[in-house]
């Protein structure tokens, strides 16, 4: 039955990108964490984190390759084995920027404490929901679900330049706190690439479902 | 004559990604000439050729899936055309990133024109060299080559820490050129962000030449 045995292997690639995806969800909170608190426990967290995260792609991948070699799927699997390897990618890179995250943290920890005007804690929270959502819609093959990660990108472009706006006119009135200022500006803006590569993986999810490339079309259409 | 037929359909994606690589590597630099020309001809431009290079994603996508879904090619030239799609994601990526720049651009021409004390010129031109290389690599099917543009990516991370490091001198010295300053930041980074993913498109011809995930193994031998 090697068909029922392709649908188990299928099933094992799903079970393998939703422990990917929580990996890379834990590295975004654990680096706003750390970041906020200045944990140089948490940073060490986030780098073993994606040393992890490093390790789980290379398999998923390599069980991708696997598949495609082995089974040659047709039509949808095909495409769906295709979306799990771009997703896969974004994953791996959303542990990258929390990684840059953690790496900013580290460079603080020389500079003095300070508030800033930001909520990072929200946009991290953000991230990690549209990182759920977008993963979420592909288990559920729901691409309204997938759609809505699209509008969540939005809200937190919108946080991102505030955050910048803001921070801007924090170093123009008080240029002795550029560094932590610009800090602040880097790791708003690590979070607002995190929920670009959220934004893709609802991209690539809505692909497979309606077995069309919507990048452009769509993009086009919010122009 | 099956096989041959398919040999065409590789021969032609080539192809594809050689017109879409030419279209990334043109964004790249003419998004930097309209940064320092505050040129805003050269900015519409810029946008232009992201439609076009996403255009050609499309297509080229589209293609490759296409050749998988009717050829089920094996081994190497599954790889060869998975390692495509990446590349061309990449590619895309760095067109996006050069319309970030021309947006920036468009912003800054509300200000005072001012000389940034960065060399943007040689920073485009490297990462465009980088692109370049690449792809070239991909062609000739060249481990050494691709391997020669990891290392190239050392070198622009240095440039866009210079340029970090510099910049915020002069907007401590001098916040009231703050915002001039900050582009000239973001626009550093927009360079080191079109390296990585040149440096991305380098692994993917590694990772297809030498059959192996290479990925983090060297990026471990690194740290």
């Amino acid at each position: 039955m090697p068909r029922i045995h392709f649908q188990q292997q299928l099933a094992e690639l799903k079970d393998k990108l939703l422990a990917m995806a929580a990996l890379a969800q834990q590295a975004v909170e654990s680096a706003v964490d750390a970041f906020l608190l200045r944990d140089k426990g948490l940073c060490k967290y986030v780098k073993q984190n994606e040393t992890a995260i490093n390790t789980a792609q290379r398999e998923l991948d390599e069980m991708a390759y696997e598949l495609l070699a082995k089974e040659q799927p047709m039509a949808v699997d095909l495409r769906f084995i295709l979306s799990v390897i771009k997703i896969n990618g974004d994953l791996e890179r959303i542990g990258d920027q929390a990684t840059a995250i953690a790496r900013r943290t580290k460079e603080i920890l020389a500079l003095d404490p300070m508030e800033l005007p930001v909520d990072f804690t929200a946009m991290g929270e953000f991230a990690a929901r549209m990182i759920r959502t977008a993963v979420q819609a592909l288990l559920d093959g729901d691409a309204r679900l997938a759609d809505s990660v699209r509008e969540m990108d939005d809200e937190i472009d919108r946080m991102n330049r505030r955050a910048h706006a803001d921070l801007l006119r924090l170093i123009e009135s008080q240029p002795q706190h550029t560094q932590q200022a610009m800090n602040g500006i880097l790791v708003a803006k690590n979070l607002e690439r995190i929920a670009d590569h959220a934004t893709n993986i609802a991209t690539d999810v809505i692909f497979w479902i309606r077995g069309a490339d919507v990048r452009h079309q769509l993009s086009m259409s919010m122009d």
